[in-house]
């Protein structure tokens, strides 16, 4: 083993992306003392990536003024990177589902507007190119309303400009882009979306996702109704067809007026760190790459962290074995390609203990050495 | 992959030595299906141990009226080898602890005749090879009480022929062999032994295994005087020094009695059964050898059949990977030797779900399929 990459998801509740390279380092180190071992902070949402790209991008968090989505006025943060060109924004935080109590929450009035403000904000600075992570929104409104903080409007059969939220998509007729931010043409759009989602029908955002988000059946019937509408409104005035696309239905729709009026890619949101830490590249002639995350199974072959080290590496035919505090389905992740899967866990623990930080590490450096030590015998 | 030899310990209370070997395989040839592999019973004592004894000699087992430690008439068995010449005898069969309610136990009176009885059966039946397995038992009269059945016999300073139990011990001034079998010189013993207990002193037969056979403090000063006498009356009468080897404290004594009056060996348990199945011609030419046990830690080390493994196969310069439902001290396994140790759980369970059989049959084969996938991808 003269290289080996090590890029783990946090074990999530227990140990970071960090913590789990320090120690599967330690596992190597022990074995093969002279072995170059790459330690790489990744993640595939959430805050473990917005940690990540801040780091990566060397960034600093800014906080504006800027509306939630029952547009009352709050501070909001994104990131925006050291050279001040690369914006990190989040639906969540000015738009979150988790910054509205349950009982207020209604797709209905709840509008993106404030994540538009923040992309405004982001472009004021300078910022051209913007990496939008979309998901966990309290809104169903296709992105209207970050579309309208931007300058463009919605308008009825008659002509009359319409308001925010879910409730207006079905009512739109055209569009009217006179208004537009002009620096937008120039941006350059990222979408993280970890969310496969069509944009409307039974698999769509009202039907999955308003539910949760507080719209009753009849709503869910008429915001589907409007998104149906909204993908109608688009290919008609920008010839853009988004009925079938997969993630338009992000974040309430948001996916689609992201395909729509910012040419963005969506992109899940461990390509998105692997592009910008340059993985393609760190990985060049490594033995072999160590990824993880708290608990290994089916879902972990569907676009998350370990998925996509894996997904990347093969490129490079480069082995991968997955390290978890559970692992479930071993079968199915070998056939995704692992080259093989390990619990760290030493001996009956309830979850709790399993999930204690200190024990954690040890048994992560202890796994990576027996397993080390069975690579060292086979190349002896 | 070209021959792997399992021969692990049961998983004691979950799956038998021969259940561990079947899913080891079972991992093994889903990544090497042309893989010879070898499935091997063993153990270190206890009903394992015999039950690989009786397997391997293709014995029978022989029901014979004996009598238990308190000298009343009950039915015990032993082994009988296919070809009536080896017999596999067991002080817990005739005199072992567990046969003696709690509130009965004393061993100043307790006595090893029954085994005696027992080996004296054997004999009569032809058998000139014993392997005695001494352990667990309910006495501590040095084995006199087995050497009287077989007519020896020991008297005080006044040539009075004493009685049986620990008691005597301190009264025996001389041995009288004028009446033993004479059969016994014949035989060969083989004492399976995993105790290493002097037969006096403070980590003798008597201060640490007396208290829970029933003694008090006055009579474990008592017994180890007594026991401090029979060595001195042997050293005295058949100029035998057994004062200080290791094991002659095992069953109250009976590996002194066994040093002295049978000229036996004393080997551990997996050393005998290794011996037995002809282990070390098995795993000639053999790639690896995979081991395990329930509980693997620093005992492993200290002569059980996972470490009686190592043992045998470090003289061949074979890997041996060790696995466990719990384990404990990896480093320390490391240190004596083990190439490397695997938990086999998945994820956090209770000792009570960890033991379920079919569980550990399946984790069994996916962790050996695991490092069965790393070694193929090392070779390749």
């Amino acid at each position: 083993m003269k290289k080996i990459v090590i890029a783990s998801d946090s074990f999530k509740g227990s140990v970071s992306s960090a913590d789990v390279a320090q120690s599967a380092r330690e596992g190597i180190l022990r074995v093969f003392p002279e072995c170059e071992v790459i330690c790489l902070t990744v993640s595939d949402g959430g805050e473990g990536l917005y940690e990540t790209l801040l780091q990566q991008l060397k960034g600093k968090q800014i906080i504006c003024s800027a509306h939630n989505s029952q547009m009352e006025t709050i501070n909001a943060g994104y990131i925006l990177s050291e050279d001040g060109k690369t914006a990190v924004i989040e639906t969540a935080a000015a738009n979150g589902l988790a910054l509205i109590p349950k009982e207020k929450r209604n797709p209905m009035e709840a509008t993106t507007f404030g994540t538009g403000e923040l992309i405004k904000n982001a472009i004021r600075r300078g910022c051209r190119n913007i990496l939008l992570g979309i998901g966990g929104s309290a809104t169903n409104d296709a992105g209207t309303g970050m579309l309208q903080a931007l300058g463009i409007r919605f308008r009825d059969e008659n002509g009359t400009i319409l308001g925010y939220g879910g409730k207006i998509l079905t009512r739109i007729a055209s569009i009217d882009e006179s208004g537009v931010l002009p620096e937008l043409k120039d941006c350059r759009f990222t979408i993280i979306c970890d969310v496969n989602s069509p944009l409307f029908g039974p698999n769509g955002a009202a039907y999955v996702y308003a539910p949760q988000k507080g719209a009753d059946r009849e709503q869910v019937r008429f915001l589907d109704k409007g998104l149906r509408n909204f993908s109608h409104i688009i290919k008609q005035e920008k010839g853009i067809n988004i009925s079938k696309v997969s993630g338009a239905g992000a974040a309430g729709g948001m996916g689609a007026a992201c395909l729509a009026f910012f040419h963005a890619q969506l992109k899940p949101g461990i390509e998105t760190v692997l592009e910008i830490i340059g993985f393609d590249k760190l990985i060049v002639e490594a033995d072999l790459i160590i990824t993880g995350e708290g608990k290994l199974d089916r879902q972990t072959i569907m676009g998350k962290t370990a998925s996509g080290i894996l997904a990347a590496a093969r490129k490079h035919h480069i082995p991968v074995i997955a390290l978890g505090g559970c692992v479930e389905n071993t079968k199915e992740l070998i056939d995704a390609g692992f080259l093989a899967t390990f619990s760290i866990l030493p001996y009956p623990v309830t979850l709790e203990q399993a999930m204690q930080k200190d024990f954690t590490l040890c048994n992560i450096a202890n796994t990576t050495e027996q397993i080390m030590r069975i690579i060292k015998n086979q190349t002896q």
